[in-house]
């Protein structure tokens, strides 16, 4: 089985580092309700969390932290989801889900049924974001180095 | 508004830290369909992630990392999830959830809609699950100090 992780970037690329890319979720039910919707993806094909060596978690969770600190700082969303499920595509990757109340499905998970029919307005274009997302991660890279 | 995760402990609890507690969730549907459901509560009440200072977010994770090896080693589970939302509850606390094929929701988020009736057997008893997380767990923090 290939894995479409592996051979696909599977969103649209804003950050790309040697050990993980992040990527915007722009496809489909998900992109419209929830537009500030990112995920981290691990270079290699490992499925678990436990799988990375320790330095690793330590890279792969700073970075979801700044991704949620610039989405906080920009978008100033109810609240951050973060989760990596990976039940149909076991490769580590790290939803991170800006939610806003009133949004499609809040206070559910998104992966629950929509409670109403809501697109949320932003503070700030995605593009805005994404290049504070580019930026903060190639710094926080440097500093980690 | 009184914070439930402030004022009880919010499941069965099987290890007890400074910073944080873990728990097993005993009650509902949840602990029915999926057995081995703990969360990691952290003691403060922080919403995000994020506001944890970068110590506190690796004795957070290195933890995290603890319950999915435990729950790794004696259940071999098919997957497991991990999850912070918070939408309902915004204290700080981490969902590990052993999925297993074949599970009531899998391979959908345990969010979603139930996709079959089923209640899946696991390898051991979870009091053994949750007094080899209570060791280990003890035992890495012991190793942090």
């Amino acid at each position: 089985m290939t894995c479409p992780l592996c051979t696909t970037d599977g969103g649209l690329v804003v950050a790309r580092a040697s050990q993980f890319r992040v990527v915007r979720v722009v496809e489909g039910d998900e992109a419209r309700r929830f537009p500030a919707f990112y995920r981290l993806i691990w270079a290699t094909h490992v499925a678990e969390f436990s799988d990375l060596s320790v330095a690793d978690r330590r890279v792969c969770m700073d970075a979801v932290t700044e991704i949620e600190r610039v989405v906080r700082s920009l978008l100033s969303p109810t609240k951050v989801n973060l989760a990596s499920l990976g039940n149909v595509v076991p490769h580590l990757h790290w939803h991170v889900v800006a939610r806003f109340e009133g949004d499609s499905h809040f206070p559910a998970p998104i992966w629950a049924a929509a409670q109403r029919e809501a697109v949320p307005a932003l503070a700030c274009p995605l593009s805005d974001v994404d290049a504070a997302l580019a930026q903060r991660l190639a710094s926080a890279m440097r500093t980690a180095d």
